[in-house]
């Protein structure tokens, strides 16, 4: 079981741009920090930014910062919206003739929920609150 | 989040063999059966074989049946298994400079667990009390 590359970078950038949130990061400073492709990034900030979780300012001294707080952050929400809805199994790729009829579906989707809920209790502001992760987040470490 | 393809194709096999269990069934029939690649199917018998899911037969009459009952067949331990190792984020492929402090892990892995308790729940013979999956699964729908 897998999250997609595009959830995992969604996640770095809030890190990164949450615990730098007392000026404006750059594109370029978060693809250097984490030694990631600057084109995978941007789609990452543009989608972050489509849904009210980052403002981004253009020009010289233009950036990225928070646009709600990591108490309004939560990890449930962020990992939904950024694996999409693609289905832990996709019947439809191979027309799987079960489809329709398959008792699988329900079991996964108990089993999805149960992932979600968990991912519900914390927000992006719990998981920060680990200092040795804030540390590293800031290059102090 | 997706499951990989390998276990999809485990649980297609575990219930086609399953439903059929009156007969030995061959790879090409599966093959047939769902329009996948008798080749990734190969791998998958290999697999459900070598963990006494499934019992092989060679030779011109020979063919494939379960080597345990269905209710045997836990659906988190054959998920756990077909899925293998692989986390559900791979920080270690670009070496993210979080890992070792990152409080991602923790929610994941509740998250997961969570998850794969769910699974732990079902059975492969509860899946096939469906009888529209075991008619269609029959060539009887």
């Amino acid at each position: 079981m897998q999250l997609s590359r595009f959830t995992d970078y969604t996640l770095r950038v809030l890190f990164f741009v949450a615990t730098n949130e007392d000026r404006l990061v750059t594109l370029a400073e978060i693809a250097d920090y984490y030694g990631i492709s600057i084109e995978h990034l941007r789609k990452v900030v543009h989608a972050l930014s489509k849904s009210d979780y980052l403002a981004t300012y253009r020009g010289k001294n233009g950036g990225i910062k928070l646009a709600r707080p990591t108490s309004d952050m939560n990890l449930a929400d962020i990992v939904v919206q950024a694996e999409g809805e693609q289905p832990l199994i996709n019947c439809g790729q191979q027309m799987c003739r079960l489809t329709g009829f398959c008792s699988l579906q329900g079991a996964l989707a108990e089993a999805q929920k149960a992932f979600t809920d968990v991912l519900r209790k914390y927000t992006v502001e719990d998981l920060l609150k680990n200092p040795k992760m804030r540390a590293e987040l800031l290059n102090t470490l």
